[in-house]
């Protein structure tokens, strides 16, 4: 029986992870939109051990095993940030870590996954299914699946970032964050709401991965076709069971931006922040920084969701 | 008459540029020398205001002209970041800058000089002296000059980064910083010294800037050939009349990092800690990655002291 996600499982979750995710800072950028005269509070995931947000999420489904499920390992399939944080909180607890990676997924996010000591198992995105090749490791091992995003404890943990920058920044118009599966939004959503009923919440995807936008136009859950963009960790290709209507209910609006956007953006953070932000953790700032935001707003919060990408892809910006 | 530069010239320095400079993070990496078990302690002036540590001598000389002279303006001569730094302090002030740059500074040092309001004069390099143009415009205007490091109130306001730096991590076994004309060690390793005799202070150099190893050698300051490096803020021909002797006084030893060094150190810095430094602010530690510290040392600090590089010029690392 999962717990249910709620502002108390948020906070439950901030001791539990403590040992393995960091408090990461907030940057306070006034540049980024200055036209409009917004303040823009970013909380630096990327600054996050392993790189990104999901090690939040992970560790607080990890450290939630029961005792004498956790020898039989854990099973995982990811593009990359997941995995990483799922070796990391496995080798944390030694405990095995058996994950699906696409085989094209960034090297910045297969080694490290490696190095903490996980079984990758690779396939091809185009035509194999991570799930099944999931399934039949679990058959074999008997592992716990640590699922990517459509978990309560996987939102609650992700939860933790808003949870974190709401207690340093105070007040925010608007909260803003990218779109995946929805567990990073749905998290940070049902915190941020309960902290204060008048924050405005939006969710951004690539143009190319506009499942959540489109669920958000037809009212329920759709499925998208696999797309290909530069933010490989937003390719998910529909929300969540549990993540959606937790979006639909506190979320106003999922804005798109496009794949020149988001690579401008993830320039021009690097260039003036000095911060490496990957493509899809940059694409909240994206949606600041080319005005899909009501311009009412004066103070916003951007979860910068993560920063692994590869020196040679960057380069080619 | 100049003030002489001490520990409580440092202090002093805090209040006055408070307006103007920012308290900067300091993040922990124990991967950048793992098999020497190193914590090394990361400064980052590449996320201070201006995108280096420049602001905090610039500001300090600049705060502190008499109110009666700061009509006539400021003049400098920089490759950059120091150019940044007087425009910013000037602005504060709503004094006029002159900066004389050579005309192959890096376009992201140019731009926000001009972009806070100075006049800029640019120079050949090779064919022209920058202290003459200097020179010409103070006569004409009655302007003061900034120097870029060799004054009592441009070290005491570089020494600020040091003070942080300790009171934010208590020990260290050892500091290290990149050294240019001097400025910002010299400011370093007075304060240091003066809270923890016992600590131990380095230089880093390019090899193709190697001017104060040199001078150490010779125990007297040697100026050497111009040189190109791609530690663009490093080029300094010799050690100044004022730093040099703090040098020597406190400083164990000055170390040299070749380019290829310098690059990666940028690449590893990038990649591992999302941080952008500019090859002049990682030179220090390229010095800790690439083995140049004695052995015995467990923990380190390191300043990282600018981080405005061009991305053209980044790709190509």
């Amino acid at each position: 029986m999962e717990p249910e996600l709620s502002a108390t499982l948020v906070r439950d979750a901030v001791e539990r992870i403590r040992p393995l995710a960091r408090h990461t800072p907030v940057y306070l950028s006034r540049g980024l939109n200055r036209e409009a005269g917004l303040e823009v509070h970013f909380k630096c995931e990327n600054l996050q051990r392993g790189g990104a947000f999901k090690i939040r999420g992970a560790s607080n489904f990890i450290l939630s095993i029961a005792n004498e499920d956790l020898p039989r390992g854990v099973v995982a399939y990811s593009s990359g940030n997941h995995a990483q944080a799922v070796a990391i909180a496995a080798e944390h607890l030694s405990a095995r870590a058996t994950i699906v990676m696409p085989a094209d997924a960034p090297r910045s996010k297969i080694e490290p996954t490696r190095d903490h000591g996980a079984h990758i198992i690779m396939y091809d995105r185009r035509r194999e299914s991570r799930e099944a090749i999931a399934d039949q490791v679990i058959k074999e091992t008997g592992g716990t699946l640590v699922p990517p995003f459509d978990h309560p404890l996987i939102m609650a943990g992700q939860g933790t970032a808003a949870l974190e920058l709401l207690e340093t920044v105070h007040h925010l118009d608007a909260l803003v964050a990218p779109v995946g599966g929805g567990g990073l939004l749905a998290g940070c959503a049902t915190i941020a709401k309960a902290i204060d009923p008048d924050i405005r919440l939006f969710g951004v995807e690539p143009e190319r991965a506009n499942d959540t936008y489109l669920s958000f136009q037809a009212g329920h859950a759709v499925e998208i076709a696999s797309q290909e963009t530069i933010a490989d960790g937003l390719r998910a290709l529909k929300p969540g069971k549990f993540t959606f209507p937790v979006l639909q209910r506190h979320v106003e609006g999922i804005l798109l931006v496009s794949e020149d956007e988001i690579r401008a953006t993830v320039k021009s953070l690097l260039m003036h922040m000095k911060l490496l932000v990957e493509p899809s953790g940059a694409v909240a700032a994206a949606a600041v920084m080319h005005h899909k935001l009501p311009s009412d707003l004066r103070s916003v919060g951007v979860i910068l969701s993560g920063g692994n990408v590869d020196f040679e892809q960057l380069a080619t910006y």
